[in-house]
C-alpha cells in the first residue's frame, strides 16, 4: 500500500529542515582538516578468476587520514581513460566480495565501490574499521556520536566519500573529468552529500536515498534505520533538540540545496524504509538539473535493475557529452 | 539457530524416500514425447549497453514443444568455443533482466539462464508462460497438477531443463562437451534432476537445493515453498498418499541416485527453507563424485557469493581437465 | 481500528475506475463464445447421511464448455418448484464438502454452490480444474493471465458464474423465475458481475465483496489477495498500465453500473482485506435498488451469520413478491 | 510442521498426570450439591426462518442452580423420539446464532448446543453469564479461581455439562437412552469429562480435545489457551504446585481413566494449540472402547468436516444398535 | 512513528463523548451504597528486609464492602504526619511485591498502592479477588459486565479507588489533608475518576492515562486493552449502542469535566496503546488547573522515570503549599 | 514453552567451551595495563529529592584509564561502614536515572550501579562513552572488535567492572571487606567475570546470566543479543574460528571455572534469550559454593523481584557472617 503522501502532494512538498548559518563553514573546516593528510591511494590488483574485468584493492586516506578500502573494477580491455562511477553502499553492507557487482565495469566504466566504515556485516561484507568510539548509542550507526556534529558518525563517512572521489581521480585508467556518483538508499544519501561537498562531479544517481529530511523521517515510519533515531530519543528524552541540531548538518535536504550536478533520483510509493516524502524533500530542494522516477508499486527496492538501466543510459549520455567537450 | 539435525547426524542421515520401479520408464517416456518436437533454438542478440559481455535472447522448445526463453551471455571477446554454465533459478523468479547476473560470462563462460515457466513475478521477472492448467491447487506452483505424475508442474519444468542443456549445446560459440549445471534452491533441485536425466553434463552445482526428500521436508519446516504441499494436504485430507506417489517421481533424492557428474553441493545449518537434512537426503544418495560445503551460521542464502567462488574454481578445474582430453 | 474513510466519506466516495467503451461488447462476445457449447447439466444425487436435505452433484459447461462442478442442496420435502440461491465462494475455497453449508436449503430454497476453477485448496476444498495456463504470475489466481483481458483468470470465472445461473434454471425442482445470487468476499464480487451479465436475477447479496475498485484497492491495503496485484506490478514494473487496462473489464464497479436487481450489500469498517471504500466504490455505482449494512467493529467477517439473517429475510420477501406475480 | 512426538511415540506415550485419591469423592460431592437444585428445564420455540429444522431456546439449572442456555434443534418432521447429540463448544465461543450449526439436526438427531458460561464473545456468541467472581487471574477463563479446586472455573462448567445431558433427556422429543456427546477442542475436553461424570452416554466424540495433560501441555506449547496457565504461573511463581493440585481434578486424562462410552477421538500432527501428545495422553488413558483419527497435515482444525462425517457414521451406528436393543 | 493527530490538532481536539444527565446521580448512588459498609481499614506491618522504609499490608472495604488489599510504605524515620500518594496500577498488574516500588516512600511520603480487583497476574501480581461474575465477555476485564452500567467492572474499581483515598486518610501517620493520586495508564484513568468522585484530593497525576474517550479509542487503535471493546462488539454486533451507553458513565472525559484538583498529565506521540488524542480528550476537558507533558518520541512508556521526576517536584510543591496553610 | 533441555539434562550438562592455556596471562596483562592508570575515583553528591537515600555521581578510571560513571546510593542514615552491592546492568541499558533502583540502598547497603560503556540508549539510559572504535560489526556491541581478543568490546567492559569493585572499596562509607556483585542478564555475566578477575568479593548474584557458553548459545536461540554473533558470522563466513578464539577469553564458563565466591544463580526454563543450558554451562562449571533457582514458567525475566528477595536474604547472611569475623 502507499505509505505516504499522494504523488501530487509529494511534488508540492517542501521539507521543514532548516539550513544552519555555518553549514558551509562546518564542512569546509571538516574537509580541510582531513585534507591535511596525504590521500595515500594504493591500488593493488587481485586475482578473482574473471576474464573480462580486472579488480583492484584500493586503499585511501579518508576522514582524519584513516585508511578506507574500496574495490576498483575496470574492463580488462580498454584503450583510453575511462569515465568512473563511484558507488556508495546501503546501510549495513560493505564493498562486498571482489567478484560481485559487475555491471558498471561490464558497461565499460571504471567502478569504485567504497566501504562504509564500521559497517559491512549485514547483506554484504566490509573490510574497513571505524576507529572512532561513541557515546551511549542505540545499536546501529545512526546515533553514534549523535550528541554533537563533531562526533557524529556520518561526518566521518561523508569525508570518506569526498576523499573517494578524489582518490578515483588519481587512478591512471580514470578520466578525472568524468566521475559520477551512484548509490542506493544510504549510498544515495552519501552520493548527494558527496556531490555537494566535492562540487565537480559529472552526475549523481541517488536511488531511494536515505539520510533525507531528518525532522520528518523518524516520525512517519517505524522501520529501521530511521527508527534508530526515534529509539535513541525514546531513551534520551532530553536530547531531542540537541540531536536535531546535529542532524541538520547531515541532512541531504541541505546538501541538495547546494548541489549542481545533474541528478537522477528514484523513489517508490510503497517504500516504508525511505518514505517518498523524505526523498521528495531532498529532490524538491535539489539545486541542479534533476529527474525523478516514481515507482508506484515498489517498496524499498525501488526500480531495482530498471533504475540501473535508466542510470546507465543517463550516465553514458553525460559522459559522452563530457568527452566531446 | 540450528534448525535440524547435528552435522554428524546429517552425514549419517538417509532419506526414507522410495524409488518407484517405473521411475526411469516414466522419465524416458516423458522425454521421448517432448523430443518429438524440434528443439527450434533461436538466438537473437539484444542491445543492453554492456561492452564486455554480449547478451542473446534465446528461445527453445521445452516440454511438449512449448517455447521456453532464456538469456545467453558470452564474453564479447572470445577466441574459441566456450564451456557453458546452464543456470536454473530459484522459486518465484525468472531469467530476470538481461543486464543482471554477469558473473559467469565475465569469468569467460557461456552462461544460459533458463526461465521457469509460469514463474518470474517475484524476486526477478520471467517471460515464459506455462500453458498447462491445473486442478485445484494451493497458491504457488508446488501443487499444480499434483494429483498425478502426468500433470504435475515439475514434469514440465524438468523436461524444459533437459531441453535447455540440449539447446545450449547447439549454440555455435559453445563447446558441447563442456556444459555444467548450476542453480540455487529450486534451481539447485532442477540442476540435480536435469543432470540425472541428461546423463552427460560435466558437473552440477546444487546450492542449498530445494525439491529434495518430499516425505520429510513439509513436516519439518513451516516455511514456503515446502509448506505449500502441507497446505494442500491440509485441505485435501484424502490425497496424502496420492500426492506422495506423485512426488516420488520428482524427488531429487531419486534423481541423485541416478546422477554421475561430479557435484558441488552446499547447505546451511540455519536454513529453515531447505532444511539441511533434506539436502543431505539428496547428497548422501548422490551416486557421482561429490563434495558439500556446510555453512554453520547461514540461512537459506547459504554461502552466497562464497559458494560462487567455490563453484567458479571447481568448474574451471572440470572444464580445463575436459579440454585437455 | 477503522482502516479507511469515515462513514460519511464512504457514502460520498465515487470510484475513479473508468468504463471502457467496448466493455459490453467484450462481455457479449465472451458469453456468446461459451454459449456455443451445450450447457450439459448433469444432476446426480449423492448419499451424505442427511435426512432433511438432499444433495446433488452438479456438473455444467462453463467457460469454453469446460466442466464446472457444484453442489445442489434442496429440502427433502418439497411440494412445488423452489426459488434458488446460487452461491459463489470466497478466495481460495471451493464448493466444500456435501455435508457443509446447510442454511439455504434448510430455509426451503434450492441452493447451488459453484466451485471456483483451480481454487479449492484453502479454507474449503474444490473439485474443478482450470485447464488454462498462465503467463508469469504471482502465486494465487489474481494475476493469472493478467496481461490481457482475453487470458485473465476472472474472464473464465465470470462466464462460469453466468452459466451456473443458467444451469440452475434448468433443474426441475427450481422455479427459473426466482433465482438470487449470494456470495461472500470473492463470491460477492462474482455475484455482482454475474447479476449484471445475466440481467434477470431476482436479487443479489454481495457480502464484503472483493474485486471492486482495482485502481484503489491494491494501494490502500497490504493484505492478500489485492496485494497479489501489487506484488505482480512490483516485479513487472512496465506492466502497470497494461494490467489496469485488463482490470477495468473485471472491476465490479463497472458491473455495478450495469446491474438492475435489488441488492443487499454489506461492508465492515475494520475490514483490511476488502476495505470499505472499495465496497462503496461498487455500492455507490450500483444502478439497481440497493441497501448496505455497515458493521462498525467488524473485520473481513463482516456481519457473519447476521448478514445471513438479513439476507434470508430479504430473499424471502423478494421471492414471495415474485411468486405473487 | 509436526509439532510434537512422532506417531509411534504418541501411541506409546503415557501422561504423567496423577490421579488424586479423592477425585471421585470431589466430583460426587460437587454434583450432589448442584443436583439439589431443580433442573428447571424450559424449552421455548423460536422463529428463525428455517423450514426443515425447528429451533428451541433451552434454559436449565447448571452449577449451583444457575441458569444455562442452549439451543435445541430438531428436524421439523419427526415420527418418533430422536437420539440426541449434546455439543459443547470451543474456547471463547458460545452457542452462537440459532440459524447456525445445522448438521446434526439435518441428519435427523436432536441437537443441543450448550453455552459455556461467561464465554461467547469470540468466534461465536453466547448468552450465559458466569455469576462467580475470581481471584487475580490472567485474561481468559483458564485461571479463574485456579488457586483451589472449589473455585476453579471448570468445576462450574463440567457440572453445567452433566446437567445439560440430564436436561436433554427430559425433552419429550428425545430418546433419553440414546444421547451422545460431541465437542471440538474445549468442547471435546468437556465432552470427555461429562461422559465420565454422567456415566451413561451412548458415545463421545472428542475432536482435537483441549483440557488434557495439564502438566505437559503448557510447557510444550506457547499458544493460548494453554499458555494462559503458563502466563499465570509466570506471575504467580509460588503457585506452581497449588495450581497443579487444582488441575489434576480437571484433567481429562483423569476423566478418561473413568470413561466407559465408546469414543471417537481425533488429533492432528501439526496442531500447536492442542498438541497431539496431550490428546494421546487422554486417549491412551481412555478406559472405554476407542478409536482415534490422526491427521498428519492438519493444525488445530483437525479433520474439520471430515471428522464430522466420521462422527455422523459412528453415531448413527451406535444409535441404531442402541435402538435395536 | 506518530500514531495520531499532530500536536496542534491534539491541543484543539475535543472529545465527542457525551455527558449523561444522570451521571452524577448514578455515581452518588453508587458511592452511597458502598459507604453503608464500614471502611474497616486494617494496617499490618510486614517484614521485608528493608531498613529505610516500612511496609504495611492494608485491607479496607471497597465496593459493596468487599475487601481490597494495598501496600502502604512509609519512611522508617518520620517526625510528623506525612502527605500521601495513592497509586493505582496499570492494566493486568497488581500491587506487586512489598519490596518493589520504593520511590514515593523514599521521597518522604506515605505511599499506598491499591490492588485492582481480579487483575494482578501480568506484569506484577495482585492479591485481591473480584467476587462479581460476568456475562459473556472477551478475555480481559474491559468487557466484564459491560452490558449495563450497574454490572460494569470499572464501577467496582472506581468505588474501590474512592474508598482507598478514604482509607489512607484514616491511617495515623498520614496527613488527611494532603493526599495526591498517581497512576500510569489504567492507573491514570482510575486516578482521574477517583479525583472527581472524591472531590478533595490535593493533586492528580495521570500518566499516559487509559479509560478516556471510549467512542474514539477502539476505532483508532488495534492494541489491547482498548481492542477488547472492539473485539466484544465484533462478536456482539447488536450491543454497540448499549455498550457505549454503559461506557459514558466510565469515560474519564466525563470525570475530567468534574475534576478540580491540579493535574499533571503526560502523553506520548508514538503511544499506540493510549493514543494521544484520547488523552487530550480528557485533558482538554479537564476542569481543574492542569499541565501536560508531551513526549514526542515515546510510546506507551511515556516519560517513564522522567514523568516521576516531574511529578515528585510538582507534588512536593503542592504538599508544601498545603502544609503552609 | 520450555525452550531447552529438561531440568535433569540441564543439571548434567557440561559446556564444550575450552579453556585457553594463556587465559589467565591474558587477563593478568590486561588488568595490569589498566591498573597503571590511577583509579581517580570522584564521588559527587547530587540532589534528587529523596529523603531516605542519598545519591552520588561516581566517576572512576576504567579500561585504559577511561572515565566510567556510576551511581552510588546509600541510606541517608547510617552509623557504620556499609557492605556494598556492585551492580552491572543488562544489555542496552545504562546506570539509568538517579531516582530509580532504590532496593539495595533501602535495604541498608551501599549500592553502586556501573554504566556499561557505549550502551545506555535502550530500556535505561547511560552516560559513559566507549572511546574505542571497531572493525566491521553487526549492530549492537556483541561483535565490536570481535576479530581479536585485544580489541573485543567486552575486554574493556570486564576491566571497567573490576575497577568498579576497586573504586567502591575506596569510598569512605563502604566496608571494603564486604562487597558483593549483582547483575541481571548481561549484568550477571559481567558479575561472574568480575568476581573471578577480582578474586576477593564476598558473593556474586548472577541472575539469568548472559555471556555464557558461546559455542552453544548462538546456535540454539534466534534471539538477540546472542543472535548478533550468528548474524556477524552469517556475513563473515571465514571468521567462524577466529571469532570463537576470541570468545573463549570472554566466556563466563571459563570465568566460572576460576571463581571462588559463593554464588546465587537463577535461570528460567522458558528463557529464549539466555537459554537455561547456557546458564547451566556456567553454573555447573562454577568452582565456588553455589546455588541456583530454576523458574519453570518464566522467560528472561527469571524470578524478577523474587530473585531479589532471595538475593537480599542471601547477601544479608553473607555480610553478617563476614562482619562477625
Amino acid at each position: 500500500m502507499w505509505v505516504d503522501l499522494s504523488e501530487d502532494e509529494l511534488r508540492a512538498y517542501r521539507s521543514s529542515q532548516t539550513d544552519p548559518a555555518d553549514f558551509d563553514a562546518f564542512w569546509a573546516d571538516t574537509l580541510a582538516e582531513s585534507r591535511r593528510h596525504d590521500l595515500a591511494v594504493s591500488v593493488t590488483p587481485i586475482a578473482v578468476g574473471l576474464t573480462t574485468v580486472e579488480v583492484f584493492d584500493v586503499v585511501f586516506a579518508g576522514f582524519d587520514g584513516q585508511p578506507i578500502r574500496a574495490w576498483l573494477r575496470v574492463p580488462a580491455r580498454r584503450d583510453e581513460r575511462l569515465p568512473a562511477v563511484v558507488e556508495f553502499v546501503g546501510y549495513g553492507g560493505g564493498r562486498g566480495h571482489p567478484m560481485e557487482n559487475l555491471l558498471w565495469s561490464s558497461a565499460g566504466f571504471a567502478h569504485l565501490v567504497m566501504d562504509t566504515r564500521g559497517q559491512g556485516s549485514g547483506w554484504s561484507t566490509g573490510d574497513t574499521p571505524d576507529p572512532a568510539g561513541t557515546g551511549p548509542a542505540f545499536p546501529g550507526v545512526m546515533t553514534r556520536g549523535i550528541e554533537s556534529r563533531e562526533t557524529y558518525y556520518y561526518r566521518r563517512v561523508f569525508v570518506d566519500a569526498v576523499r573517494a572521489i578524489e582518490a578515483v581521480r588519481t587512478v591512471d585508467v580514470v578520466d578525472a573529468e568524468r566521475v559520477a556518483l551512484y548509490g542506493n538508499s544510504q549510498g544515495g544519501g552519501i552520493a548527494i552529500a558527496a556531490a555537494a561537498l566535492d562540487g565537480h562531479v559529472s552526475a549523481v544517481v541517488p536511488r531511494v536515498p536515505f539520510l533525507c529530511d531528518f525532522r520528518r523521517a523518524p516520525v512517519i515510519t517505524d522501520r529501521p534505520p530511521y527508527r534508530e533515531i526515534a529509539q535513541y530519543l525514546k531513551a534520551h528524552r532530553h536530547s531531542v533538540e540537541r540531536v536535531h541540531e546535529t542532524l541538520q548538518y547531515f541532512d541531504c535536504v541541505n546538501f541538495a540545496r547546494r548541489a549542481s550536478a545533474p541528478a537522477w533520483f528514484s523513489t517508490a510509493l510503497m517504500d516504508g524504509t525511505c518514505p517518498p516524502s523524505t526523498v521528495f524533500g531532498a529532490y524538491n530542494a535539489y539545486a541542479g538539473p534533476k529527474q525523478i522516477t516514481v515507482w508506484p508499486y515498489n517498496e524499498h527496492e525501488g526500480g531495482g535493475i530498471e533504475d540501473d538501466a535508466i542510470a546507465l543510459e543517463a550516465l553514458r549520455g553525460v559522459f559522452d557529452r563530457a568527452e566531446r567537450h
